[in-house]
């Protein structure tokens, strides 16, 4: 049988999403541990996103394959009581045998928070980047009109892409708040490191650093070099998974 | 010079506000030992508030003596600087030789947070109070009502107190939030425990485990074994202090 999970994690002491060597803490490495025990059996989950080290998920989607049935409710509940603190299953469903928590995602959301205030925020501290200066967010969103659409975002990748790095961008939308600008991305996928660097490219932009033009140097050569830099990763929440 | 200091903390790994022995960890603790570095002497900050160890703050205020005069936005400075970054100074002003953090506060507002969702938020844990469970606020408001007023609060508080427990709670006002409720308190001062222990009431009060009347059994005896039990720190949060 196959179920769908909805998972929201704090990924400050964590390695990321994707299991790695037996020595570091992952959110994977976590759920597999835990449901493993349940099955009695080793079980592979599969994340819609694999967030970095340190980035949060309010809305990661995952997918597992159990050789035995059990209530969605129970899993839910079996997962929430052996779990730590920092991870935490909002929902269990049964899905179709063939459903693919990564392949079958058609988008995904992201959110980007950072703080633009001088006083900083202890109780959000852990998730938000502190920037702490002003930011002009109406060069930001010329930037981010060129952003948009379908291109190839190698120049907004750190790794050098094996298969297309061709991706549909949606929406990129800003939210000014109270000492606060929160960045909401929206696509048909990311690569890797790509909001964080979309995020830096456009925080030089609202600095006055470079030109809103500029972004799209980086979508035309392709060279990681002509982007801004990466913002860093507690700043980040993976929001929502679309199918 | 006598300086008046605006301060907000996330309490989770302190001791409390107070200064204890060497080896605790105590918010105030952390304050005199960067101040004291930056004055060159040994220095006594006074807090409005003594928060129970786990009590977070978001507008403790505190007052510090200073032999040399230095400008307020330097020594604003020099302890974000150096303080945790559980810790910060969102204010510091020059006050009146004679003000006293404690003696000539007002009022206080106090913030009691309880989560009653079946599935937690894994961001605002340390902030909230897990309770998990509906609750009915109309009955908590009744009950709220008989608290309101001058009362000796000895049975609301878990020290004897040597001067007197007698004590003015001007306001309870309860905001009902999606999967939240949040209680504010308000009044001229606040025994030990006392705001935990009111909440801990009125939550038994809202699951229907005694009735609104009950809780002023505990006013009217003087006796802790009348009242609710003690919610838990996390949950506990001082606003704000008027003077």
């Amino acid at each position: 049988m196959n179920y769908r999970l909805v998972i929201q994690y704090d990924g400050t002491r964590y390695a990321g999403w994707q299991r790695q060597t037996a020595t570091k803490e992952t959110i994977q490495g976590k759920i597999e541990d835990v449901l493993g025990r349940m099955a009695g059996e080793p079980v592979e989950i599969i994340g819609a996103g694999r967030t970095d080290a340190g980035v949060h998920a309010r809305g990661q989607v995952a997918n597992v394959h159990l050789s035995r049935e059990r209530r969605p409710e129970e899993i839910r509940e079996y997962l929430n009581r052996y779990l730590p603190e920092d991870i935490c299953v909002s929902e269990v469903k049964e899905a179709a045998p063939r459903f693919h928590s990564r392949l079958n995602a058609r988008r995904k959301t992201y959110l980007y928070r950072i703080s633009t205030d001088t006083v900083k925020n202890v109780f959000e501290r852990k998730y938000i980047y502190g920037l702490k200066e002003p930011l002009d967010v109406k060069k930001m969103e010329e930037a981010a009109s060129y952003l948009l659409g379908v291109h190839d975002f190698q120049g907004y990748c750190t790794r050098k892409m094996k298969k297309s790095s061709v991706r549909r961008l949606d929406e990129i939308r800003f939210r000014e708040m109270e000492g606060e600008l929160r960045i909401y991305y929206t696509g048909d996928g990311f690569l890797y490191n790509m909001v964080r660097i979309l995020t830096g490219t456009l925080i030089e932009v609202g600095q006055g650093k470079r030109s809103p033009r500029s972004v799209t140097e980086a979508l035309e050569t392709g060279e990681r070099a002509r982007a801004g830099y990466t913002a860093p990763p507690q700043g980040l929440c993976l929001m929502k998974v679309e199918y």
